[in-house]
């Protein structure tokens, strides 16, 4: 028998014997952390039997990952998204009863201090896609109206480009805004039908998913970030129905119940209605 | 029920959804290794319940460890050591057979093409440390010696550090040589006492070490590389029994089967002497 006190390394021991180095650690959260993420690394290596080759080949990976982000550019967090991990991060930290409106995942584009706008004005303001009209209410789980509820949004203009990501082209505030809901609950403002885009693909995570022949594009989708004295604070979006990408979102933000109708309309400048009610959980 | 193949994410399903898209990858072994580690990355946070600060802290500390690599540090490889990964991955390369001496982590401290030396001659060349005489033979399973086995030797100087870690202060090739044996397969040199000494400490994984408690310490030791034809590639250290660190080795190197005798040798100008015979597995 191995004692893992004894520091003495096996294949069968190996997490037990890192592990052993922990129980004394101060920071028991921190120890219990880490143990974990051994035991499950650990247990990776030995169901796969990484090879050397393939060690190297990781090392290198995560070193051109961390080499790749400035303060412009987060690789490992589009790496965290590709695996799906963001997301069930997102999951585990917003359990919310069944009839509640669902988180997904936050995004690196949202801005703080977006303009704030008065109920129905638009947010589009570089003149490009196709306007539509969003509205709908933010309500309690009982079906109640919330009053002066903060209801931030943000989307992609029709190049497929947030305006954080080509300033001196689009206008500062670009398809973005903040609007205070009054007592009936009712937001209502003009935007454009987003359209669907790719995450930035340049850096190792995009050649990862071109090695496991998958697509870096997101499907079209509105952001949304709502708060309310009183409520949880809700990140989610809009997905665009009927986008081709509903079913393979790069970093799996789709939800079934965040699919929202997109309405056409016929002879009118407005050219779609998009309607949504969110429904927000106590805090 | 949730189907995996339209992408819509939830808790349970996180890891399944996430797979589902690598089945039809045409790098099999890629989606193998690749759908492994997002199970136990998944299963990982869940266990643990990962908060959303917790994420927060572990992308800055990814981004900060690739940050600090260069052409002359990899503290990736430096966080796969201290998590006891590289040593599993080394384990799970290397099985042999119980007869046969074991393997341990190569370290970054090799360099191709050392000199080359006789049998007795001096690897120190800074005429500093405690001088010892290293000694025995390279045998097969059956106890048979290994003629024209490759016996490639290296360890720090008395102050802790390799030689490629003071360029400009130690002479090159110090504490370091290739011997050639002969039909007895015995070798033979004179090194130095090995001392311990801390990984580099002074990046993210020295900080994560603090913060769990743990010491950057590496017990005593002297690398070998060991070929010969017919045989497997043996990479080894043996270690400095009677060390303070043996049962803390900052990387789990430590195997009760590398230590190896150090006796002192009194009044005569080599001080100690260490014995060892390596026993090499067939390839």
């Amino acid at each position: 028998m191995i004692n893992p006190a004894t520091g003495t390394f096996s294949e069968a021991s190996s997490a037990e014997v890192v592990n052993a180095r922990h129980t004394t650690c101060a920071n028991q959260r921190l120890a219990e952390v880490v143990s974990s993420l051994v035991r499950h690394l650990h247990d990776f290596a030995k169901e796969i039997h990484l090879s050397q080759g393939e060690w190297d080949l990781a090392i290198d990976f995560l070193t051109k990952t961390g080499q790749k982000c400035t303060t412009e550019r987060q690789e490992f967090i589009l790496l965290s998204d590709v695996l799906g991990f963001s997301m069930l991060v997102d999951a585990i930290n917003n359990r919310r009863p069944e009839a509640a409106t669902e988180n997904t995942v936050f995004g690196p584009f949202h801005v703080d201090n977006a303009p704030k706008r008065q109920m129905g004005e638009s947010i589009c303001l570089d003149g490009k896609g196709e306007t539509c009209l969003f509205e709908g209410q933010i309500l309690d789980l009982a079906g109640q109206p919330i009053a002066n509820a903060t209801v931030d949004v943000w989307s992609d203009n029709a190049d497929g480009y947030y305006d954080v990501q080509q300033p001196g082209i689009q206008p500062p505030g670009n398809n973005r805004g903040v609007f205070v809901t009054g007592a009936e609950g009712r937001y209502a403002f003009r935007g454009i039908k987003p359209v669907s885009y790719p995450i930035p693909d340049d850096g190792p995570v995009g050649q990862m998913l071109r090695h496991l022949g998958r697509h870096p594009y997101r499907p079209a989708h509105m952001h949304y970030l709502i708060t309310a004295e009183g409520f949880q604070r809700l990140v989610t979006h809009t997905f665009v129905g009927g986008d081709e990408y509903l079913a393979s979102d790069a970093v799996f933000g789709v939800k079934a119940s965040l699919i929202a109708p997109f309405e056409r309309l016929e002879g009118r400048d407005t050219l779609w209605r998009s309607p949504f009610n969110f429904i927000l959980t106590p805090a």
